[in-house]
């Protein structure tokens, strides 16, 4: 099945919540965050944050969105709601089990997110199943979905030492996840950086560029 | 579709978040909060809370989980579990959308436990929808499952002016809540908290014993 409404997502590249996209099939807008349309707001997300979403009513200009369409925000609900229309994307797995599974991984890592990176990291490693390429085992999820957009910005922005903290921080953080004890997060994070559909919406100088803008560099 | 699986819900009469049960129908076996079994976290929760569910495996004793079930937590996961599990109980809509509504409005509320309980019950007023008996419409949905426990918690709290607050500001706030401004919350609630399943399963005394005991009396 192929949802036969219009779907316009409203996205930047640079941020992560709105990169937690499962599938580039839609209608894409993108928003600059720094000087956002003033249509946005009213007509699209009262929140006037990304991602949001357009669903549904007549097939109209992104710029120009219909009062007739569902409008919806969130990232991990348009997830959630991305998987329920495209269900033949398998993110979320028939079997009840693997469903609760790929949400309590979510809920432990995302619980993480407000504390420390390396807390981050360990709730993921601790998470991640043994056996399988991905969160909860073969098949990709909206568990992995969830968090791609930030391992990778993570892996950028420790390159290439932006942001606001002392010089070589970066490197130091990447150094310590050599150690063969973090080899499970290492192997996951790797198999998901290189999905084809993750590589096509990443645009890592774009992201680069903006965040040095925002934050600085260390070096 | 009933589970031809074993389910054993492991809760606390006490706990709201143990509370989001949207079906009184499993084994039900009850934590004691404050004197947890000690094969709890090591057979069931390795975070040791309330609640959990053990589901499949052998029919055995609750007090005696089986290694060969499946052990699930987070109480928002389980309401998923459940509701995926029994699809004729209707906690989640057929249409992708209204899904998507139900999951909006308990990240939305949900984003505002931390804050003050007014900021709370603003946010539900706001993210209600204005027409049906509750959050989404007239379907009782995983939204309502979400918060019911905690609207019949803080009414009783309020009312008998339990917990660590100055004299008087329980009802002050319920008084404030009188106000026409605060209608639909009102009715939404009141919908919620007479729903028999709900009624079955809230001990008010006990609830206001723990309480009290926990956190003392205002007056």
């Amino acid at each position: 099945m192929s949802s036969p409404q219009s779907l316009t997502l409203y996205t930047a590249k640079v941020c992560p919540y709105a990169h937690r996209r499962p599938m580039p099939r839609f209608k894409v807008y993108k928003i600059d965050l720094a000087n956002k349309p003033e249509w946005y707001a009213p007509k699209v997300n009262p929140a006037s944050k990304v991602p949001a979403i357009a669903y549904g009513g007549p097939d109209v200009l992104p710029e120009d969105p219909s009062p007739e369409s569902t409008k919806l925000a969130e990232s991990l609900v348009l997830v959630e709601f991305v998987a329920d229309l495209y269900p033949q994307a398998n993110l979320l797995p028939g079997d009840p089990v693997l469903r609760a599974q790929a949400r309590f991984f979510i809920e432990v890592a995302g619980s993480k997110f407000g504390s420390s990176y390396m807390k981050f990291i360990r709730a993921v490693q601790i998470s991640c199943q043994d056996s399988g390429k991905y969160a909860i085992g073969d098949q990709y999820t909206i568990a992995d979905v969830a968090f791609t957009p930030f391992f990778a910005r993570f892996k950028s922005v420790a390159e290439s030492e932006i942001g606001k903290y002392e010089i070589g921080q970066g490197h130091a953080l990447l150094k310590t996840l050599e150690s063969p004890k973090y080899a499970k997060f290492n192997t996951y994070v790797g198999h998901l950086l290189e999905r084809p559909s993750f590589v096509a919406t990443f645009d890592e100088d774009h992201v680069k560029d903006v965040f040095e803008k925002r934050f600085g560099r260390t070096q």
